[in-house]
């Protein structure tokens, strides 16, 4: 387990203003808080977790983009760049929330990487057919899974585009 | 016009056995021979284009994958790694194979890149709606365009997974 500080990389709904959720680019849902502080470490080495919140149960990622629940005061046009979607997740599971957000014309823009330690089929299998934009499996080297990251991370807040808004 | 060498990046359907089809991993859709050249030679550099097929138009790449016309020996339970889709096409258009594909279970799981010149928000919102992995706007300055495609290439071809078959 890593420390982490506690600070704009990692916001917390209680500490942070609604205009401030609005900025962020990048939703991390992972209950794995190891995997967690690491994926924030290698996003922050590039310099990509400035706006980055991390929730760590699929009912937290929905309220948070449909803004709703402890995330009422954000505004829902304003969508993350990229949603970390870990594939098991408590409380709602990482393939639910993926058809709940594809099922919506509005949240469907958003691109949703599945973040996964399986690569069973029919996982994968599962998630293309929801409509996962893409799916890593998480490497177990801790070299890998910096790597990895930090790449995918480039390729969706960098590279690739997405509309504003629906 | 960058000029090309004719080798097994540049596959021509009657040139290859059905067996070399089944290998191929990076479907580029795209009737710009200067962008098609650029991207292939982008992929080169990585070694990302051993086994990639280029068609110029839309017809061409939906008979490649259901494996119709010219490609009907083809066996189209080999789906390509990814597919690299320019939005506007000859024959039919980028985002009538996008629905085409997405529209169907055995293909749906096949990623699909748009590349493309526009940045329009209408033409970004249709692909994703239409269920488009990932959108690229092609950079118009040489050394741009070419790391984007091989970050694009290294990041479909090496990091993302996908099943193998529906």
């Amino acid at each position: 387990m890593i420390p982490l500080t506690m600070n704009s990389t990692l916001l917390e709904p209680q500490q942070k203003q609604s205009h401030e959720m609005d900025a962020v680019e990048i939703l991390l849902v992972e209950d794995n808080e190891n995997d967690a502080a690491l994926t924030i470490r290698a996003l922050k080495k590039r310099n990509l977790a400035n706006n980055l919140i991390h929730v760590n149960d699929g009912q937290q990622a929905l309220d948070f983009i449909f803004a709703k629940g402890e995330y009422a005061g954000r505004d829902p046009l304003h969508l993350p760049k990229v949603v970390l979607l870990d594939l098991k997740l408590p409380k709602v599971n990482g393939l639910e929330v993926l058809r709940q957000l594809k099922a919506k014309e509005a949240t469907k823009i958003i691109p949703i990487v599945m973040l996964s330690s399986s690569q069973e089929e029919s996982d994968l299998n599962d998630a293309y057919k929801m409509g996962a934009n893409s799916y890593i499996v998480k490497p177990v080297e801790f070299d890998n899974f910096s790597e990895a990251i930090s790449h995918m991370g480039l390729y969706w807040l960098v590279l690739n585009k997405r509309p504003k808004s629906c």
